[in-house]
């Protein structure tokens, strides 16, 4: 693409790099940006650098934070004693939007992928470890994803917690609420008839 | 969503407010400049105002430029008796990218459309005339979309230059390179039998 304003060009190509955006979005970005007040684009830009320069990671929990300690951690009212281990802290926005689970989080900061070289050196479990240690912990659930590297992961935080008195669980697996049975895979299938629930315990979850 | 972080949040809110952005795709835009470095940050936001704040629109052509007047019409290596009025800088980039044209533009602003109350005064239409009036312009190539909008604009400047000796084409329609003949609508295809050209001309085009 060839433009006539260095100005335009550089915008473009900022907007660029972002993930998923190719030239033709990142001109019709700017393009919106040009018809907007200068206010506005300041504002824009202003929430961006404030973001970068003023984002923290909480100290208990490593969850994204505007100070030390993260709104959830600080938050008084949340189950202290229940813990969700998490990859990301994407996956921390994904559980609060459920309005669900008022326990606090923990985020590795990833899972455990020999072939990426993420060892356990490089999450955050030797801190999850001395969390349970020092705090009266009664439950770590664990939220991470269903494969491999995510199995691995539980499987190697509950060998270094063998000795805690802490009840460990995953997360059900099973047919999504709208899912076709058809099209779910074998795994998820078999784990859903192997884990099957009274019907009265189907109909509370439904009604709650 | 539910975030725990309002620089995340206010980030977030503000990507989102750009077009074709949910907030699904704007939190993955924000989690991406959270890993870039602060420097980085500030030079994407540092464009996006310097864009918004050092923007003009061009004297002559109402292109978008840096300064008075834009980078084309300054260039003295252009053919100044040729002008392509179009509908948006869109356009102006477009044919740019192509390589192909080396006359001059004029960006109409939009095209005439009275339902959305876009009257002659609302585009860029005077300038023009004042253009071929006073400058010697041999030919203005009238590149705007095949629509009874843009048909009606084609019209309408025609009408209103009758009695300067200018001459007035419009681009090129038929079928696309690579598109198929079945596909193609039928006024397309029967404006592009009725303009065909001799072999000869289809083969230079072909190599050139």
């Amino acid at each position: 693409m060839i433009f006539s304003s260095k100005l335009i060009e550089d915008a473009v190509q900022e907007f660029s790099r972002l993930p998923g955006i190719g030239k033709k979005t990142a001109l019709r970005m700017v393009l919106h940006l040009m018809k907007l007040d200068t206010l506005q684009v300041d504002e824009f830009a202003g929430a961006l650098t404030r973001m970068r320069h003023g984002i923290r990671f909480c100290k208990e929990c490593h969850n994204v934070s505007d100070g030390d300690t993260c709104t959830i951690c600080a938050n008084p009212g949340r189950n202290r004693m229940q813990v969700c281990v998490v990859e990301n802290i994407r996956d921390v926005i994904a559980i609060e939007s459920t309005q669900q689970y008022s326990g606090l989080y923990h985020v590795l900061g990833g899972i455990l992928s020999p072939i990426d070289g993420i060892g356990p050196e490089q999450l955050n479990i030797v801190s999850l470890q001395s969390r349970v240690q020092t705090h009266q912990i009664d439950e770590l659930i664990m939220a991470l994803s269903p494969t491999i590297e995510g199995d691995t992961t539980v499987y190697y935080i509950a060998r270094q917690l063998k000795e805690c008195p802490v009840k460990i669980t995953t997360i059900a697996r099973g047919i999504s609420f709208g899912g076709e049975l058809e099209y779910a895979d074998e795994m998820t299938l078999a784990r859903s008839i192997a884990r099957r629930l009274p019907i009265d315990n189907y109909v509370n979850l439904h009604n709650s």
